[in-house]
């Protein structure tokens, strides 16, 4: 029997997993810091249940399988799981609603570079009953920044907008019944070169004033406060536009009370995430140096979470970043944020067999203060140790002998600068944590 | 469209997804603490993978279907997945090859109550070429005893034995041929009643002679260092005993010198763990109250992990952690360790919608300092907010109105002894870290 991974699977080495676990963690954590609580669910549900809101494309990649009676599909989202969450459980959670969920989602597209069939979403959504305060929109923003700071990835800036701005000034324009193909047109924008995008404008067959119009919205830019300068000097009168730039503002200067520096946050208002799910803020994340990545975090508002399994009006807003093809794209471009290569912080080796029950009295205590440590009970020549505690990438190594034994001071080495200092168990411990 | 969870799938509301995630936290941290790197293998691999090894019983239980041409399956356990890697990656990886892993596995086992069709485990394995040190029988002793000392569980003990023993013990006898119906037979000793077990041991056709040199056998009981006196009493001249009660003891040395105690570990001749993976030390562990929750922790030392995928010989030692099943029996028994309801360290609220912006800035700077909190938004009388509080079952409140904003200083409320105490933002940090 061969052993065989399937394709599209990522299956890492210890030392890449490190790196990928310890992403994962810090976006856990940036997660609960803001008060999501965590949820888990199953990743295989009713497929009537998967399907019951998703369009063509989704189905044919979906991996959907009958057990006995019942079609079951691995789930491809965590937001569908989330509605179905929210329509069981909602007398029993308290709103707002502040969950995160990481955890692996399936899709059997055609394997190619870059995409995965399982990868890892990271997902937050804030969920309130009939109303949700715009200042979780800030919070979100927040949040995005929070975690690619942390991460201490290269320089980045979250994209934002909000959907009513366009929708309010198409309507404002006399053209809402062209809202759909304006979209879709906006959407591919930077997908595509000026001339096509013009050409496919005029295709829309509005007269060349309102073209104009439409073009010059599209393209205001400058900083964030000399974009909002310039749509409140368009002094469009109407609801969704008014309503639109309210909350752009508000995002923004919420944004900034919760610390955000202002240069991450950049209002772009050729983004749209799509026809139709949300409805307001929506965010796009970009490495400055790296367009290529596309959106490493994105998300929005939206009117109404799960709408196919309940009457009651569940707003919300959330984020998604995908794990995966994240850290594929990183790991490519030799940009993953290596902080260690094992989890120990030493090797304890012993110069014999006999000084092995000391080492082990040692691993106890060291582990006991919280120290991570291996002990090296292969006894060889002392070159064959330190190629060892090298090929592991461990930090430092603590040597025993007869000496150490006698004194009870230590010999820790240092395996980057090789500088070797004695201490004793307390000293160690001290010196490790 | 009714919003449904599949059978035998566990779904938890976010108070009872914390509990679990605290104990998924520190099954995870302390077996980093001892060195393993984590693992993550895909959830679906090809049918003839995972079943390249197993049985009927497995073959019923599993999910497989058909993607395109290809056979696939969800995985059941973390035991093959590890054994394909180790066949993959050899090359690649540093031995020993300390590696643990915590993910879903799943199991269509016809739902019954305890029962789940999807369910974490929580794995260890350390693996060499060739040959493995026996002081790492001891090292996954004391990650037991380590995990159920931190979750803070009711009291435990681990039950250990080596297959050598019996198996050295019937060969010595003269009787190794029965060795498999022995096994099964010692592996039922708990289940059934004595009357039935000697009328079984009786069917198996040995003389008289053996079957009370068996059953004096088997019933060897008292401390450790008691059993193993008698073992030794026993002076089997046989080469599989002796190496089976020398690992013994060693393991249960260096588990002490690891910082063990002793009462923890009690060793026990009738665990055998199954009829044919293990080889040497065996581990089961029962909570002392609670027998019928069963064994909660399990596991052992085995020759050759990979003999399907190689002809290269792997040994190992590891064990495994049921996380779900043990989840549900705790709660089942209000024994679940709970520490927290909401991941909130303080919700701050305020007197009014305008003093909202200094809440989010203040809730900025205990974020930066990595105090998670939240703001409530919603402005309602101050009745309802401590409704609320109680309700998501915050430890502190942050109460900001006029003189919070003029002064500097902020109240806080304890929830728990109702005192309230007026601190400056950094008092409130060093208060709350």
């Amino acid at each position: 029997m061969t052993a065989r991974t399937l394709q599209g699977f990522m299956e890492l080495l210890p030392q890449e997993q490190i790196v990928f676990n310890h992403m994962k963690s810090v976006i856990a954590h940036t997660y609960e810091l803001f008060g999501f609580a965590p949820l888990d669910t199953p990743v295989l549900e009713l497929a009537e249940v998967l399907l019951s809101k998703s369009g063509g494309e989704t189905e044919k990649q979906i991996y959907e399988f009958k057990k006995g009676d019942t079609n079951l599909a691995m789930r491809f989202d965590l937001t569908v799981p989330l509605a179905k969450y929210v329509a069981l459980y909602n007398n029993d959670l308290t709103f707002p609603f502040k969950r995160y969920q990481i955890g692996k989602v399936y899709r059997g597209e055609r394997p190619q570079k870059g995409r995965f069939r399982e990868f890892y979403q990271c997902d937050i959504d804030i969920i309130d009953r009939d109303e949700l305060n715009i200042v979780y929109d800030a919070e979100v923003l927040a949040v995005i920044y929070t975690i690619f700071s942390k991460l201490e990835l290269p320089a980045f800036k979250i994209y934002i907008n909000n959907r009513k701005l366009l929708g309010g000034y198409l309507e404002h324009l006399g053209i809402a019944d062209k809202t759909v193909d304006v979209l879709r047109l906006v959407d591919k924008i930077k997908k595509i070169p000026e001339e096509a995008f013009l050409g496919e404008l005029k295709d829309l067959g509005l007269s060349e004033d309102k073209n104009n119009q439409l073009l010059k919205f599209i393209k205001i830019n400058g900083l964030n406060n000399e974009i909002i300068n310039q749509l409140e000097d368009l002094a469009v009168e109407n609801d969704n536009f008014v309503t639109g730039l309210n909350e752009l503002k508000t995002v923004i200067e919420q944004a900034q009370n919760l610390g955000m520096p202002a240069q991450n946050i950049k209002i772009d208002l050729s983004i749209t995430r799509g026809l139709d799910y949300y409805t307001g803020t929506v965010y796009e994340t970009f490495f400055d140096e790296y367009p290529q990545f596309g959106s490493v975090c994105s998300g929005g508002r939206y009117d109404n979470l799960s709408s196919v399994f309940m009457d009651k009006k569940f707003p919300g807003v959330g984020i998604s970043i995908g794990l995966t093809r994240l850290f594929d794209q990183l790991r490519a471009n030799n940009l993953l944020p290596i902080k260690a290569l094992t989890p120990n912080k030493a090797l304890i080796i012993t110069q014999g067999e006999e000084y092995v029950s000391e080492a082990i009295k040692l691993a106890g205590s060291l582990r006991k203060a919280n120290i991570p440590v291996d002990v090296m009970y292969r006894q060889c020549k002392f070159k064959k140790k330190m190629e060892y505690a090298n090929k592991i990438g461990v930090p430092y190594l603590v040597i025993i002998g007869e000496e150490e034994v006698n004194t009870g001071v230590y010999a820790l080495k240092d395996m980057t600068t090789g500088e070797q200092t004695k201490l004793t168990t307390t000293e160690l411990i001290e010196k490790l944590a």
